[in-house]
């Protein structure tokens, strides 16, 4: 019989883990779902909640000045830090798993290392982050570039919650932490001490259940260029009476656009290319708009997402030609508006064999795969600090009530993560 | 020099439309533009203008039960009526001249050969008709309907004022009309005594601008088909993660119908069809749709007319294979949703002819062309009426306050349709 080298309670693990989400989900429950607003009262709960499981083993708990917490096992070296991490907020009638599975893994991990007499190589620290779901702050990955101290000062007075009205920095005093020291860059992190930093997230999406996985090794995170507020202009007139040579149709030229940048995707599939493309909001002016008219204006939002920056660069250039040549044959304009974006993130391979290492100590089968959904694990491995992701199964998606996560599933990823964290002092980094 | 046969002042002809025009602009401004609301102020305010005008030269004002006005200059042969008619309604801050100025030119056209003591061969009847515009009740035709004892009762109850919320029964009760009798079909018209129906309209568009005439001759007004409410459904799916073979994007199935609809127009418009296509509202749910989301849902609203029926059947059917393609190839669907329309109406040749010689007679060059807007005629066409429409040069289109008629292009449509109606004995009908 296979005999894992990594050797916890992992039954007492799992049940550890159980327990916090669940708590967890019973304090921020709001039907259907959970919501644990970034900077409100879900989030604050869960965190509390983290911090309390933490103290039954004795962990040290410290939170930086933006309010992101980090629980601490003492490694056999000290002040050389193994981070675990993710984020605890979720969107709206959220699910429980999203960020928060995470960090439970985390001091899971912890707790049954603790109870096993297990000493980490190095410091190994649980970092729960603030503010990741994008529809409380319009602005990417706060708890991550908090915690680097790498946050650019405007956003904390640029940005205000999508519910409350208020700045960033307004929450950040609310709850008693200090924006007027994140403003300074202040940061309980050093980047030259942090050894490696993995997140444990669910798939947001099937893979693995479709291949019967219960985890995934993250070769990279995509990056993106997005357009939120692309304007097509063109002429309201009578639908009955115009004739096609007169016409300039902001919803034809608009439904040209996304046609246009779908058939460029297919080409870039069929050569083997990573690319998603992506028109999630279209519409014609709802206060203007009638069955009658030619439509004289529509919006569009544009999200591109790629592993591989020539990809991002291409299919931007293939957006900029598809726009020149539906304003020839259509005569409506396009003002692509403010662009926003980020760059793809590559994990580092010699910790991504340390997780498939894992694996075949706990005999789980897995597979590489790149995660197209954006992580705080993004903004670590641009700070330069060596990062991995690890993908738990689950099923239905996820931003949704209906997230579902088998605990079991986590226990295998405790194992996998557990294993790497055992075995840091022989990555070369 | 040319001598026109049908001899009136048309100096004065002219000033008494502009009179009358002006007076009804000056008593429904509500900047920018004028607002006559079906059943409403503005309409029963030119209603008045409109009949004290007509008293000034002596003829018979009568309504009918829906309230729709009869102004009647006697002919040699009593009885028998040439109708001259068009709707005092107007869109929220449109123009003065659609629907308006073709009644006052009957109007106008009753006081110059009243004034010249012409005697028409048969009663000449002006009928300004009420609720033409169907941003007020959303059915169409309910002045010439009523007007021909023709309107389905129900919609006297169904059909409610979009500002009001009142029904069309309550709105003519409100202003001492007879809903009642409206049910029951009665109506001042006997289908078999109008000799002809004849429209004088302002075109909605700039086709006769562009080619240098003052007036042109109506062949047909296009029929249509519509889907007001085509619900188109996907799944919603994260923008990054959700590779395009797992999707179901309702925005690209969408943009994907608009553009099929569009290359279809565009080989029947090769093939020298008639039709137009227009998606005039596409949208994706704003209560769900977010930049980084695949859209599970789009809505749309087709319109499709022809002066060709089949052209009609054949653009549905179009429409419904390029649905079943694109549902194989997204896997969204589609659901079309009510379906409304219209049969297209055939214009009088030998009134068309008339029109004609009344150009010839007066020295105005003309074309013949097709109404792409609805109007009151094609109800009258449809009741088996000769039926004939005079557009008038127009600028910067219709249902918009810079709606611009020269008072003289109107002058010169009023001597072609006298010249008709005083050679309407001679019409084979």
């Amino acid at each position: 019989m296979h005999s894992p080298s990594f050797a916890i309670d992992s039954g007492a693990a799992v049940n550890f883990a159980r327990d916090l989400l669940d708590a967890i989900a019973a304090g921020t429950r709001d039907l259907p779902g959970v919501t644990r607003v970034a900077y409100g009262e879900g989030e604050v709960l869960a965190f509390r909640l983290v911090s309390e499981a933490a103290s039954r083993f004795g962990a040290e708990t410290r939170f930086d000045a933006a309010g992101n917490m980090f629980v601490t096992l003492p490694g056999r070296v000290r002040g050389k830090h193994i981070l675990i991490g993710s984020h605890m907020d979720s969107v709206p009638h959220g699910g429980n798993f999203d960020g928060a599975a995470g960090v439970v893994l985390g001091v899971a991990l912890q707790s049954a290392m603790a109870a096993a007499g297990l000493v980490p190589p190095f410091d190994l620290t649980v970092v729960a982050l603030r503010a990741e779901e994008s529809c409380w702050f319009p602005h990417s990955y706060i708890g991550s570039k908090t915690a680097l101290g790498v946050l650019s000062p405007a956003v904390l007075d640029d940005v205000r919650r999508s519910d409350s009205g208020l700045t960033l920095a307004e929450h950040m005093q609310a709850l008693g932490f200090a924006p007027d020291a994140v403003r300074r860059g202040e940061t309980l992190l050093n980047i030259s001490d942090i050894v490696a930093y993995i997140e444990p997230h669910i798939e947001q999406i099937s893979g693995l259940l479709n291949a019967g996985l219960a985890v995934g090794v993250v070769t990279g995170i995509r990056g993106s260029f997005r357009y939120r507020n692309i304007q097509c202009r063109g002429d309201y007139a009578h639908s009955g009476a115009t004739p096609r040579p007169e016409r300039r149709d902001a919803a034809l030229a608009g439904a040209r656009l996304v046609c246009a940048m779908d058939d460029y995707w297919q080409g870039v599939l069929r050569d083997g290319g990573d690319l998603t493309v992506t028109f999630g909001q279209v519409s014609t002016n709802p206060d203007r708009h009638s069955f009658s008219a030619v439509a004289g204006e529509m919006e569009l939002c544009l999200d591109v997402r790629s592993q591989d920056l020539a990809a991002l660069e291409g299919a931007e250039q293939a957006l900029k030609a598809a726009i020149a040549a539906i304003e020839r044959e259509t005569g409506a304009t396009f003002d692509l508006g403010a662009r926003s974006g980020s760059a793809p993130a590559v994990m580092s391979a010699p910790l991504m064999r340390l997780l498939h290492e894992g694996c075949a100590d706990g005999g789980i089968a897995t597979q590489d795969m790149a995660s197209g959904a954006g992580h705080d694990a993004a903004m670590f491995a641009g700070a330069g600090v060596p990062t991995a992701m690890l993908f738990m199964r689950n099923e239905n998606g996820s931003h949704n009530p209906d997230e579902t996560m088998d605990i079991e599933d986590l226990g295998r990823a405790l194992h996998v993560v557990g294993f790497a964290v055992m075995h840091m002092d022989r990555l070369q980094i």
